[in-house]
């Protein structure tokens, strides 16, 4: 049975939301809909222009026989922005500041309208990159990893700082912890990371940057390459062993007595 | 300026999918849209058929002045089936079987499009209950807690074996771990879980059901109550402390020495 323009114009914007960085033919689409693959561009048309005007993503189209279409996720800067000073303001309140100077933000990263918010925006810097996998170090890190993982559809892997039976057989490295000096030890399942990978490393919150030194090198113990480095927060306030990476938002002048904190953007806005 | 219908239709679905379980008035969309509400009523008649017709969810319509509409994510049973019968298959593999008992998921659980579909199932079979929270046990079961939170857009809590600085001051309980049957203590943040919550409960893998009798007696602690549990897979060869639960697939004949196991359908699936 032929199905009308707009059930299918909202049928196929499921579609893509559900599935984005994946080629689809238009053939797929025709046969599912039972319509011509001209009235299939037709559709796509309007979609990529609703998509582009409200700043939801580009729906890319390749042509030829091995063509289709793509959904790319994207946030404009204006919306991340938006979102990032709300967020700011969200962090304000000097019931977050915690001993050693950590922030309590377990609130935030546990609202799933924030962390697509997260994903949405740190799929959107590296969607001209190839990332096969995103990588994070258990627990805090880990919905940061899943949202960025859902937009940019790979896999994400979990490090961790524990042994778990449930993990197989590991490898692990050794790594000094910036924030206590102390040498810890990390690890990954051997058989969750192909060599070769391409990887995108996200945690929560940066002090000392050690953690991220650490799974720097585990990428290269599984013979994988660093796409890129980005964190929720950074604290501004210690110094870095790692350089090249991004925040979304930046806390300094910690005050543990008064419990008072600045929080600003971090450097993902710094451009 | 007016917006036409093709457009409001993929806006309008983009919109509702991004915010589930929230009511959204007419006026709503009739401003963004410089449009009648009869013309955003007739919208929201096709997107609700074309939701129906493809098992996405309902689109739910209030009316009167305090009304409008609200997208219920669900998944129809044959979907669900179909999606649990294939997990079954790919966890056919004697590379699964790990000492002790326990089972390889991390390449599931660490894929977002399986999550996505565990969030859905799960978020469909509590649409009718008024659920608050859900609650999860680090660290595996986080990504199932964040997928089903995100379908049910309410937020997800972590309860921890250990203990962290950066969650301020915490609960704690002592557990017996039915498979160990050594005493655990495990602990939650004192302000994650406002007093009077309506809790669910999901984890990625039961066993002896001491973890899930753990976070009951924390969910106690914090004045709240249980709507449910939900697991992903459980092992059928342990007896339970607990009865009350469902799971998506369930784990039999595991032997440890020739790696093989035996993966049906769960309790989900029973009635």
């Amino acid at each position: 049975m032929k199905i009308r323009r707009s059930d299918r114009l909202v049928d196929m914007t499921y579609y893509l939301l559900n599935h984005p960085y994946t080629l689809i033919s238009l053939t797929y689409f025709a046969k599912k809909y039972s319509s011509a693959k001209s009235s299939i561009s037709e559709d796509l048309t309007i979609i990529r222009r609703a998509f582009e005007e409200n700043g939801y993503g580009i729906v890319e189209t390749l042509p030829g026989a091995a063509g289709g279409v793509k959904y790319v996720p994207f946030i404009t800067d204006e919306e991340a922005r938006l979102f990032a000073t709300e967020i700011c303001e969200k962090m304000d309140s000097n019931e977050r500041v915690l001993p050693g100077g950590y922030v309590y933000l377990s609130d935030l990263l546990g609202n799933p309208q924030v962390l697509n918010q997260i994903g949405r925006i740190i799929a959107s810097q590296y969607r001209g990159e190839k990332v096969t996998a995103v990588m994070t170090v258990a627990t805090k890190g880990v919905p940061i990893a899943q949202a960025v993982a859902s937009y940019l559809n790979v896999p994400f892997v979990i490090v961790r700082r524990d042994s778990k039976i449930t993990e197989g057989s590991t490898v692990s490295i050794n790594y000094v912890s910036g924030s206590s000096d102390r040498v810890e030890k990390m690890e990954l399942s051997k058989r969750s990371l192909p060599s070769g990978s391409r990887v995108l490393i996200v945690d929560d919150f940066m002090k000392g940057g050690g953690t991220v030194s650490g799974m720097r090198s585990i990428i290269e113990e599984f013979d994988s390459e660093i796409v890129g480095v980005t964190v929720f927060a950074e604290a501004a306030y210690t110094s870095k062993e790692t350089e090249d990476y991004a925040s979304l938002i930046r806390v300094s002048e910690v005050n543990i007595r008064n419990r008072t904190m600045t929080v600003s953007l971090g450097s993902y806005f710094d451009i």
